[in-house]
């Protein structure tokens, strides 16, 4: 009974810390951030790697248009400031999940340098993998999953990020993947490589 | 080689699913809301059960207010719109969590039914877990571990929670905890074998 009173003293400090939780699941905490054009793969690619993780045994989660758009972000629309305010409002998540040790990864175009770099700013040193998913523009055109670029095009969608809204291409992402030249296994091969080769994951 | 590319397809789906990640981290993921007066105990009771859930092999993950005011809600104040927007951002991220297979804990005052109530609609059915962390308003002012009922009772704060705002007490939460009735190790345990009867943690 003394022994478990002790016990008790010990966890009344309620100090559980990220590298036990990252003990815990044997793997580290930290923000791979896809970005890339509409149609550039970002969203698959990062399915793709969930897969690959999860039968690593590891735990990975996908923030998307899907799971935010219509949740945490539904109040904001797309005037530069909301448009702002998704990005910093990802970034945090995406930083909450990587403290409670799980591998997140966001999957929007994100077209801005310094939204992207607020983001790397709130996670620890060699935590935040950028992941320039690159392909041609006319590729992505091509693809155009959603019809946005036809609909941009024709005017009915106006500051379309590669049309008539700029891209900043990152100047020092980890990782850039041409989803155009590379299949979809050996994309996330890339990336799963990647996390090996810096001990992220085992 | 054939085989290898019968998985890529497979894959190609990107269906990990929050079953997956249960099934992986052996638990269920869900939300723990305490919800109650200014130090009644909401933050270092999350703590405690972090630390008995960690021991139990259980990753879950504390959001309060040192890793949510300064971050995601940061540009949110005290305007009844910006109280009500910042549980709602806290509910969306619990959720999430949830969904990733993680035991979210959330210790926020949330003195209002109507706004727990939708943070608990976002959550599948059994999913979330209410805890109303009781204490008479005479031992949490007695308590007053920030000093804010003090200022409160100088008129330093206004609409401050229990003082000259009220606190909307749950009808139907799952647990209802008295931490002037029991000590903290007991009162981690009732959170604890709520979670085993439930079958949420093993």
């Amino acid at each position: 009974m003394a022994e478990q009173k002790a016990t008790n003293i010990t966890w009344h400090s309620g100090a559980i810390t990220n590298e036990d939780r990252e003990r815990l699941l044997n793997q580290k905490g930290i923000v791979i951030w896809y970005t890339g054009l509409s149609g550039s793969g970002k969203s698959t690619l990062a399915h793709a790697v969930e897969e690959k993780l999860f039968e690593n045994g590891n735990i990975s989660y996908v923030l998307d248009g899907d799971n935010i758009r219509h949740g945490l972000n539904k109040n904001l629309g797309f005037s530069p400031a909301d448009r702002e305010e998704n990005i910093r409002r990802i970034g945090e998540v995406s930083n909450l999940f990587a403290d409670s040790g799980v591998i997140a990864m966001t999957a929007f175009i994100s077209p801005y340098r310094g939204d992207r770099d607020k983001a790397r700013e709130l996670v620890p040193e060699g935590r935040f993998i950028e992941v320039y998913v690159k392909v041609p523009l006319d590729v992505a055109e091509s693809r155009d999953p959603k019809g946005l670029y036809k609909k941009a095009r024709a005017g009915e969608i106006k500051e379309f990020t590669g049309i008539d809204a700029p891209y900043e291409e990152p100047l020092n992402a980890e990782l850039v993947i041409d989803t155009s030249e590379h299949s979809l296994e050996a994309s996330a091969d890339i990336v799963i490589n990647y996390l090996k080769e810096k001990s992220l994951i085992n």
